[in-house]
């Protein structure tokens, strides 16, 4: 086996540089978008050349670009989201950092009593001839990168949320301009929170390796085992932050609807309205902090799940750093590349019309990829030996390094088609939801029969393409190949989460520019931005879900590796019992889910209707609402609504584990994956195509369109009870459901020292 | 291994004895049922002693008993409704049988190619010392078992159809006399369909075993792989008739629905509606014929699997004919157990009054479960010797005969189970039906999202139930534990059978009174009986579901050993995809099924609307409006869209089988399998509970009712439309997907040999 071309010194320079050029360039973005200013000139007569940062707005005709008014509106409502989401979110991590803090104490505790919490060497788990580290080591050092991977995902949704909120009035007052100018505005901020999160997840993840390095020297079988706390932290964070982000998101936005809309018959984001405000902060912690954890927790779990099963491979036995970084090299790379694809919606091309927005967003995801196949080439070519071992379940396989490209390709390619299905399934320039549209015409009823069976639907090619992934990958290259191939659907993660956090950003344009009475005009180029931000959402939760499903059948081969399992097979009573009540956990879940977001609308929907009956003057707009009411019975929701969905997922795998054993938790990952995929693709299609079927018939863009509109008419009003059944759907269940496929799945593989050694008490006893 | 007590000359004896009193028993009550005369006597004038059956009539107060007018337009509408049913069935049958001949071909010719057509015998494939018939023989032989059960299955839902549309008009007429009488003549009826399918199912299967055995002498092994074509046969027909049935019913219903009671405001099965003929036509054709086709499929599928299971353990290799037949004794002793529960609700007890119906209902449950529990007990230690061996996947395994009555036991109890969770779910006697009812209070969107979280939630106790059964019966006797486990839920049949017909024959005695113009209080009768109806439909499902769980489990050991597969390891690349792609299956059949309702209904529904709008006096109820046209709809509609959905389960497993090999395939049986059974129980939980919300608001019974309704208040539409939605649901979609399940289990355990030999085509070419 002839050593990579790239040194192990290189390798040690390139990836922290990489990173930093994204960190670099993110920032770079930042300050672009901070050159909008929301403050009106306080000094002297507003000027135009200093109000806004531009100077060639003058380009475009223009409305109250000097109107003190409007900028000032802009920047308190501004204000009033970002405190309400700041506050959210310092709530939210403030009980999540107890629950961080006991979670670490376990970890610790069972951990270390692998060994009984001996502090003398033993010997290696796959290599028993070596000696390793103790587990007690082990045990902190995986409580250490747990806390890490936790912080970092707190960081990163955080970071996300303050982006988004700095961002919106931006897009709202550049919307004036033209709608180029607000699209660039959305998108860079979008980049911003892309490129931090994917710099900063790569980054501190490398230090953690280096420093972990100084303790456990070559022992790399338990440095990255430890490793692997990093994407439990990471997932578990995600967890809260989605399903909290969730509940309240979707409780806002469907108490808002279901009084604002369906009986006051008010426009959605009146000001008039109570919720309007925890209705948008609702979009910066759900699909904002919420998508940022969740993607982060992916890209955190893909990365240890190559590690840990490359460490026990070749790489880890002969210690060949540059190979062993393989998946931190891909990364990197992916970086670069989405930088420059970054270029070619910024910079090299400019928006000047409504449809190249959707065209533009698309593009970005065909650029990256074909760049990406590039990189992943170079990288796979110079940074791995021509041929190598990787470990396979207890044998060591033969595996070249053109096989492994093929692997990372696979996951890439997948995650491009995941997402032009989701597309064509959830945009409305295609006949899915076109026909869901025209059910409208007779009823709700018909809505929604055609809205789910277009859900279910929509599953077909996506499996499919994970199915052929996963047999690509797993047959090249085993639980590394899938692993891998869970990297190259996430390598282009920079550019997918700034399409992905975009949406958000300009549908809270569009409620600002609402709230801020700003002119009919541009609240039209505010709704195509988000009318295009929708689909782009629904994209970024299929490959969100895509590469969910690659990362937990890795870190799931992983598991089973650890835990010294020799096959899992379905003919056994004790693995096909896990499997159908893991194939059930799902639904378990997502009851739990709707039925909060449920609850919580319904106490909106009667705070909302007080607020209507009491406040004198209110519909007429001369009163103001009480928004903050509306914020807290948002937050105190959803703070208590995510703890019994969050412990069905937390506590499953420790009990199964510990009471069950490995065998049938393995088959409980399994039916939880193979189950939960089909649910998440599912409600988030559905959802995305009754929310576009809605805004197909409210925009009336084609002949067909104006048959089922105007706003107000029967078909219309059914597709808005269409929309509100699909928020939960696709904003709370679905996306949450990725969690809690990953998360037991890098939670099972964290423990597995634990459970191979004390697990399957019921059966040790009945047996 | 001592001998069982039964002598086998005994068992010959028993069985036979035990189907032909099943027979006798459903005459006798269809003898009852006939002394309600529906033919106005036409000698003479009316005279109260001859006019009905029964001489107590006086007993109640009475309404049009001699109503010339009443009685005759009952007849009339009875004789359209028959007649639609059995022309739909007719042309049905005829289509099947073209496939059914089709299908048997290729069964023949994929068997038969298994050895070149040989006609040498060859060596066994389990005990290869010994010689076996040759392939073409089994190929032949299950060629004829295939039909046979197809013709079985076809005159069960044939039979069932048209005592259900000979006892519905008599319902109707019985209810003048009082709820009791009503209720007596509905549920006999059933019980006719439930003793007739039973006893038949039992009587064929054991026909065709004595018949097959004169040729295969003491060939055991290939005389049970010949009768596993009976199983396929039947389930094959079941196919179609749930799918086809299912799009029926619901495009009738729910296109009746839109237009009546949405658009026209007027009552469910007014008959100025033009779809209300095809709408109880449907309920015949559906729920009736499909239903017993389902329950005739599962019946014979898990005869069959438990058959050949043992045919290669200690009971075939020894050739003790008793033992060999305990499958057959169990269910010979279900229909005695079955027909003593009976005369508690016909003889024992009378009804009185509305509220004690769903208590007999339920009654009949527990009674049945309680003696069948002794039954079991008695065959357990007379046909058993006290242990022998299992065949286990390639080894044998001992196993006591109390080990195998507690296998039987826990799936009648697992059955039991099941049921009431699935009444506590969808009865509006529980509050969870009464906080669906009481979200629409917020509209048809919280009422969606509540009910669906509802269904997820229904899902869990009953995964659990079949989880434990499955261990226990797993663990104690492997496959064939399992095997008797679903026969054990499925040995009161006659019973759950009865109780589920009555459902839908009150629902049509109710849409008779409606359209014979009878008093108010009439119809209150007959919709207090169709809501208990209502429940014990929903909990027929989770028997059916549940049962469809085991007996594709076990087919799916059986073609596991059959096809020579040691480990069906989910972490192999070839297990995996088969997996995550079959759990996606049940997403694209209802994918089908529902879009093909919704596509039915528009077009029912633009018929219906035409009708109004054309025929002059229609809403007058001056004209008679054109309901053949209506009828003529839902015929064609299903029989064209049943096809797509028929073909993926027919095809997929032998696409899977011949292209990828049996270990695909395995994880294909797998992967749908549990996630099948998760979409079929919550599909039809939440549609039961949309229906008995929107009854319970109809209904005003308690406090909380009357604050939501009457009818046509808000609330109520809200409840409308869930109802609407959940039609497709529970009648088509969730059920039909029983039949995936099992169905592409036993069509893969008929060709396995076939696969074994000449299977996995790509990878040999791959590899």
């Amino acid at each position: 086996m002839s050593p990579a071309l790239l040194s192990s010194f290189a390798t040690e320079i390139i990836i922290p540089v990489c990173a930093v050029i994204g960190i670099i360039f993110s920032l770079f973005q930042w300050v672009v978008v901070s050159r909008v200013k929301v403050t009106p000139d306080r000094n002297g007569p507003p000027s135009i050349s200093n109000k806004n940062g531009y100077d060639d707005y003058l380009i475009e005709e223009e409305e109250g670009l000097n109107d003190h008014n409007v900028v000032s509106k802009c920047a308190e409502i501004q204000n009033a989201i970002s405190e309400g989401s700041t506050s959210f979110l310092v709530t939210m991590y403030k009980y999540v950092g107890i629950f961080m803090v006991v979670f670490a104490f376990f970890i610790f505790v069972f951990l270390g009593s692998v060994e009984g919490f001996s502090r003398k060497s033993q010997p290696c788990t796959y290599d028993v001839s070596r000696m390793c580290k103790p587990a007690i080591a082990t045990a902190l050092f995986s409580t250490i990168a747990f806390l890490l991977g936790a912080i970092t995902s707190i960081i990163s949704g955080f970071l996300g949320m303050k982006i988004a909120t700095y961002a919106n009035a931006r897009t709202t007052l550049e919307a004036r301009k033209g709608v180029g100018k607000a699209f660039e505005t959305a998108f860079r901020s979008g980049a911003v929170m892309g490129f931090l999160l994917a710099a900063n997840g790569l980054l501190v993840l490398y230090i953690a390796i280096n420093l972990f390095k100084i303790y456990y020297g070559d022992d790399w079988e338990g440095l990255f085992e430890a490793i692997t706390g990093y994407g439990l932290g990471g997932s578990s964070m995600a967890l809260f932050g989605r399903v909290g982000g969730g509940i309240y998101t979707k409780a806002a936005d469907v108490g808002a609807d279901l009084v604002g809309k369906v009986e006051r018959n008010i426009p959605e984001d009146d000001p008039r309205n109570p919720a309007v405000i925890a209705d948008n902060v609702g979009d910066n912690v759900g699909d904002i902090a919420g998508m940022g954890s969740d993607l982060f927790g992916s890209y955190a779990e893909s990365s240890c799940a190559a590690l840990v099963v490359a460490s026990i491979s070749s790489f880890g036995i002969e210690h060949d750093f540059t190979a062993m970084c393989y998946p931190l090299l891909v990364s990197s790379v992916g970086i670069l590349v989405c930088l420059i694809t970054t270029l070619f919606a910024t910079d090299f091309f400019e928006i000047r019309e409504v449809d190249e927005i959707q065209t533009t967003l698309k593009k970005q995801l065909i650029i990256s990829t074909v760049l990406m196949t590039v990189g992943i080439a170079i990288v796979s070519f110079i940074a791995l030996p021509t041929s190598f071992t990787i470990f396979n379940f207890g044998a060591q396989k033969v595996v070249h390094n053109w096989q492994l490209f093929l692997c990372v390709c696979v996951g890439l390619w997948a995650g491009l088609i995941i997402g032009f299905v989701t597309e064509y399934y959830t945009s409305n320039a295609y006949s899915p939801v076109q026909d869901v549209a025209d059910s409208c015409r007779t009823g709700a009823a018909t809505n929604v029969i055609f809205g789910l069976a277009l859900g279910y639907k929509s599953v077909i090619i996506p499996i499919f393409a994970i199915a052929i992934s996963i047999f690509v990958s797993f047959t090249f290259a085993a639980m590394y190949g899938i692993a891998v191939a869970a990297l190259g659907m996430l390598s282009t993660i920079a550019t997918g989460l700034a399409i992905d956090a975009y949406g958000p950003i300009s549908d809270n344009a569009g409620g600002i520019a609402e709230m801020a009475g700003m002119s009919h005009r541009i609240r039209e180029r505010t709704d195509a931005l988000d009318a295009a931000g929708n689909t782009t959402a629904a994209i970024g939760k299929g490959f969100a879900i895509g590469s969910a499903a690659l990362v937990s059948l890795a870190l799931f081969g992983a598991f089973v590796s650890r835990a010294g399992i020799e096959t899992v097979d379905v003919l056994t009573p004790k693995v096909f019992i896990g499997l159908i009540v893991g194939a059930m956990l799902p639904y378990w879940f997502s009851a739990m889910t709707m039925k909060s977001v449920g609850s919580a609308a319904l106490k909106m929907v009667e705070e909302v209707r007080r607020q209507f009956n009491t406040i004198p003057g209110l519909m007429e707009g001369l009163a103001k609402p009480d928004y903050a009411t509306c914020v807290k019975i948002s937050t105190d929701a959803s703070l208590k609504e995510m703890i019994p969905p969050g412990a069905l997922v937390m506590l499953t795998p420790l009990i199964v584990g510990t009471f069950f054993g490995v065998e049938t938790l393995s088959g409980v990952l399994a039916g939880a994956l193979v189950s939960g995929v089909q649910v998440a693709i599912s409600a988030s299609n559905t959802g995305g195509a009754w929310d576009n079927a809605k805004k197909y018939i409210e925009a009336g863009a084609s002949e067909h369109a104006r048959t089922l509109g105007p706003k107000g008419s029967d078909p219309h009003k059914a597709a808005v009870i269409g929309d509100t059944i699909g928020d939960p759907l696709k904003d709370t269940s679905g996306p949450s459901l990725n969690i809690l496929i990953k998360l037991m799945a890098v939670e099972s593989l964290v423990f597995a020292p634990f459970f191979a050694a004390h697990g399957g008490l019921l059966f040790k006893i009945w047996g």
